[in-house]
């Protein structure tokens, strides 16, 4: 088994924490997206979407989709759950994870791919008014995550769980988008503090 | 419990024709979106991204996000499974579903929403250069769709899945997003008979 990925893209990085909470160590095989290499047809066999991460298998198949290479993993290797543990607590961390995705990843991305000069080859055509209006929503988003971080440790609950490192890849990626994070924000500093701390972050 | 949604809108009836598949009946309270009734503070203690469906539990407590609330129901009533077997068939339904809603359903609402004048007081800013660029998009993908399902019978296997309920909404909010589906798209073709003539589709 081993993964396909690029070091420096934000959805790669979610992999790897993941697995670096869970403990498991797999190879890892880099691809170079600035050299186009996913467009090559090679790459569209591994994954007609043409992204990154893949999981490549032994047999030769594949999983691509950040979550649900997180999701095989969970249930091949439950512990520490990332995911829920109960019915309830299973809905609760996806709601929060898909929050963290569509509602703060998301945006900074599109924010980033719309308006950085170096997207313009990857991301046709670039919408720089639509990169613009996603910039807002992104601080709309961390004001809200704010205040929910007053009441709680984590985005999901008293658990550290895969909402946590959507959340925790999207406040890094922030840098490149070229959005600033309010120093008003403390709870959403101590919750950037403490999860960014952690072994799995430098994942 | 109920579920607060909108009939119309496409994410709700994702949740309905899931529970239809599963034979779940559950109340349902609407919620007018052309009146904005999504926008009033009252609804924002529902969910504060402010969007439906939202499910309400007797306790008042509340679980949102469309896909959250599937699994909510799958973890509860695992029988029919809509979200995979075991391990590996979980992740695969997950891959799928994941794509048919990013790389599918989400360009047609990005067109819906950037180009429909309905949508002008809802959707701020409206970039319709957005909308337009995700046209392609939708065609790339039902031609992709169509190549993959000369070779079976669903979109995430041999059997009828979470994956198939997203892209048969996606597939019929083509219309009012004034996509047109080419004709000579016959796999296609021959999986929406047959996914939109089970009784769950009416939901």
């Amino acid at each position: 088994m081993r993964l396909i990925e690029t070091a420096r893209a934000p959805n790669p990085r979610r992999v790897r924490i993941f697995l670096a909470e869970k403990g498991i160590e797999i190879p890892t095989e880099q691809v170079d997206l600035g050299a186009l290499e996913h467009k090559k047809p090679e790459f569209a066999e591994r994954n007609p979407m043409r992204r990154v991460p893949v999981l490549v298998f032994d047999d030769g198949s594949t999983l691509s989709e950040t979550v649900a290479i997180c999701r095989y993993f969970e249930e091949t290797q439950p512990d520490p759950p990332l995911m829920g543990r109960d019915a309830r607590g299973k809905a609760e961390v996806e709601m929060w994870q898909r929050r963290m995705e569509l509602e703060f990843l998301y945006p900074i991305m599109h924010t980033f791919r719309h308006t950085h000069p170096h997207m313009a080859q990857l991301e046709v055509p670039q919408v720089a008014e639509w990169g613009e209006a996603n910039r807002p929503r992104v601080l709309k988003m961390i004001e809200f995550l704010d205040a929910e971080l007053a009441e709680r440790q984590f985005i999901a609950g008293d658990e550290y769980t895969i909402a946590d490192i959507t959340a925790l890849v999207a406040a890094d990626f922030m840098k490149p988008a070229k959005i600033e994070r309010p120093d008003s924000l403390a709870n959403l500093a101590r919750w950037y503090d403490e999860v960014s701390s952690r072994p799995s972050a430098k994942a």
